[in-house]
C-alpha cells in the first residue's frame, strides 16, 4: 500500500509499504478515509527532533473498519470510526480517571503511520469510537479534526479550567490554538484573547469565538494581556506551541490562582521553579486524552453544532504529501488534509 | 525592644531594635506571645540565600493587639490574633479567589521581624484573625503553628487535591511535611505515605495519621512509592522541601492525572518541560495563602480537634534565639518556639 515516509528532515515522500495485518486479537484494520499532517510532524521535518529514519508518518485518522481481531467485541467491520494517537484499553484505572493517553497499556498508533491507505489500530474496543452512521462527506474533515487537534485544543481548555464567565488567553494560532478558542467558547468563556500575528488565522479565530487579538509576543505580549485584564492576568491560559518562550508567556499571562493548560509538545522547556512558585498558577497538560472527549465531540460535530474542520485550509491527495509538508512548514496552510 | 537579627550566614543574635510604630492607618501593633524559627529561615542561615544584612528575622506570630490605626475597624486592642507572613487586604479579586498571599496590596510581614517583642502588621483587618477569647496557654503553640507551618501544610494538601479515599505521599519531614500529613488525614486520605529518615519525625508523622514510611530517596524512593501504589503512583503528592531532587521525586511519585502540591520554597529548581508534559500531573503550589484557611484552622485548634503544636519540640526564651537556629540547623529540633 502507499504511505508517507520521512527519510530525513525535510524529506517526506510517498512510499510503497507493507500492508498492516492483525497482530493482536484486540487489533482492528482501518481503511482510511482521510488523514492529515500535524504541527508536531514539523518538529522532525525541521530537524528539531530525531526519529528513527525512515519513519512512517501520521497519527490522525478516520476511516472504515475493514477487519477486527477475534477479541474485539464492540467495533465491527463497516463502521466509520475516529481514533486518536495513543491506543488505550479505556478500562484501566488511569483511563477511568480520564487519562487514556497514559493508559497502562497505551501504544502509539502513529508508529505505523496514518498518512497511508490502511492502518492497524491496537486495543480497538478501547481506542476507536464509531459514528452513528456513515457520515456525510462534508463532515469528514471535522471528524478527522476530532482525532487530534480538536481533542487537544479541548483538553487544553479543560486543563486550563475554562469556565463560564472566564477570561481566556490562547498562546499559539496553529490548528490546536484555533480549536482551543472554539473549545473555550463552547465551555462558556466570556472573553477569549488569542495571541496571533497571521491575518487568516486571526479571522478563523474570530469565527470560532475570539473576542480580542494580541499581536505582541514575549514581555510585550504579557504586558498587553495585563492591560486587558485589570493588571491581574487571565483566569485560564492555553499554551499551544511548546517552546520556552510560549510556556513563560503563558505562565506570566495567568493571574495568581489561575490555570495554564499546556498542550504544545514541550521542546527544550525548563520551567524555573522560583518563578513558578511565586506565580501561584496551576499547571496541567500533556498529550491530550482525546479518547475522553471523543463521544461528546463526535456528537457536537454530528449535530453540526461545531465546525472544527475549517482548520483544514488545504486538501491534497495522499500522493502529494510532500507538498503538504512544505505548505505547513512555510505556514502557507494552517493544516493539510490528505485523501488516500 | 529586643529582636532577632541575622548579621550574616550562621550569625543570628538578639539585638536592641527600634520599637515598631503605626505607619499606616490600617496597621496594628501586636505584642507577641510567641514566635518561632521557620525552615525557610535556614536557607539564609546556611548561606544558600542572600538577605540584605543585617536582617530582622521571623514571620510567624501570635499575640495580643496593643494598638491599631484609625482605619482599622474589626481588629481591636486586647484581642489575641493570628496572622501570617504576607499581609493582605482580603477584599481584592485575588484574595476573594483564595490567594491572599498574592493580594494586589500584599506586604511581607517578615520584613520587620517577628522574632521580637512587638510587631507591626499592615492591613490589620485583612491579615489578622482573632481567636474567640484569650486562649489557654497550652493552645498557644498550635495557634502559632497555624500562622505558617500548619497553614502551609494544609495548602499543600489542598493544592495536591487530597480527597477522601486518596493515596497521598508527603515529600519532606520538616514541620510543614508533618502538618501536611495531619491535613491529608483531616481531608480524608485513606493512605498517607511520608518520606522520612528520622525516627522522631516518623513517630510524629504516625501520630498525625501517616500509614506508611518510605526511607529511600530519589529513584529508589520513587520505586518504593510505585510498589505501594500498584505501579501507578499516588493520587496526591505534597512537596515540602524545595530542591530539584524533592520536586522531581514528587512529580515522579504521582500517577498520570494526579496532583503535586508544592509548598517548599523553590531553590534552583528547573522543571524539565518534556518530562512534565508526559507525566500528566497537575502542578500547583507556592507561598501558602494561609489567611484562606485561618478561620477553619483556628476553630479546629480551639475545639482541640487537632494538635499541630506538637511540631514544636524545643521551646526557648527569645534571648536564646541563636541556640534555636543551631538546633534546627543540626536537626536536633523539628521546630523551635520562642517566648519573648
Amino acid at each position: 500500500m502507499r504511505g508517507a515516509v520521512m527519510f530525513a528532515p525535510g524529506d517526506v515522500r510517498l512510499a510503497e509499504r507493507e500492508e498492516p495485518r492483525l497482530l493482536e486479537r484486540t487489533d482492528a484494520i482501518v481503511r482510511l478515509s482521510a488523514s492529515c499532517i500535524c504541527g508536531s510532524d514539523l518538529w522532525p521535518y525541521r530537524g528539531a527532533e530525531s526519529l528513527s529514519w525512515p519513519a512512517p508518518m501520521g497519527h490522525e485518522y478516520v476511516g472504515i473498519v475493514e477487519e477486527v481481531g477475534d477479541a474485539v467485541t464492540t467495533i465491527r467491520p463497516g463502521q466509520f470510526v475516529v481514533g486518536s494517537f495513543f491506543a488505550s484499553d479505556n478500562t484501566c484505572e488511569i483511563c477511568r480517571a480520564g487519562y487514556q493517553s497514559s493508559c497502562i497499556r497505551r501504544a502509539p498508533v502513529g508508529a505505523e503511520g496514518a498518512q497511508a491507505e490502511l492502518l492497524r489500530v491496537p486495543l480497538a474496543d478501547g481506542t476507536l469510537v464509531a459514528t452513528p452512521d456513515l457520515p456525510a462527506d462534508d463532515l469528514v474533515p471535522s471528524l478527522l479534526a476530532a482525532s487530534d487537534v480538536l481533542g487537544t485544543g479541548w483538553f487544553g481548555a479543560v486543563a486550563a479550567d475554562v469556565r463560564p464567565g472566564n477570561t481566556v488567553v490562547v498562546v499559539g494560532d496553529g490548528a490546536v490554538g484555533l480549536l482551543a478558542v472554539l473549545a473555550a467558547d463552547r465551555l462558556g468563556a466570556e472573553r477569549i484573547i488569542i495571541m496571533s500575528r497571521h491575518e487568516s488565522r486571526q479571522r478563523l479565530a474570530r469565527e470560532y469565538g475570539a473576542t480580542d487579538i494580541v499581536e505582541e509576543r514575549g514581555d510585550d505580549g504579557v504586558a498587553r494581556i495585563k492591560d486587558l485584564t485589570d493588571g491581574l492576568g487571565a483566569h485560564s491560559v492555553i499554551e499551544a506551541v511548546g517552546t520556552q518562550e510560549s510556556m513563560m508567556q503563558a505562565i506570566r499571562s495567568t493571574r495568581p490562582g489561575g490555570h495554564v493548560g499546556y498542550v504544545g509538545v514541550a521542546h527544550d522547556v525548563r520551567v524555573p521553579g522560583d518563578e513558578l512558585f511565586f506565580s501561584h498558577v496551576h499547571l496541567h497538560g500533556g498529550p491530550a486524552p482525546v479518547r475522553r472527549f471523543l463521544p461528546e465531540l463526535i456528537e457536537l460535530i454530528w449535530n453540526r453544532q461545531i465546525d472544527p474542520g475549517k482548520v483544514f485550509d488545504l486538501e491534497l491527495p495522499l500522493d502529494e504529501v510532500a507538498e503538504g509538508y512544505e505548505a505547513m512548514d512555510h505556514r502557507r496552510a494552517i493544516k493539510v488534509l490528505l485523501r488516500p
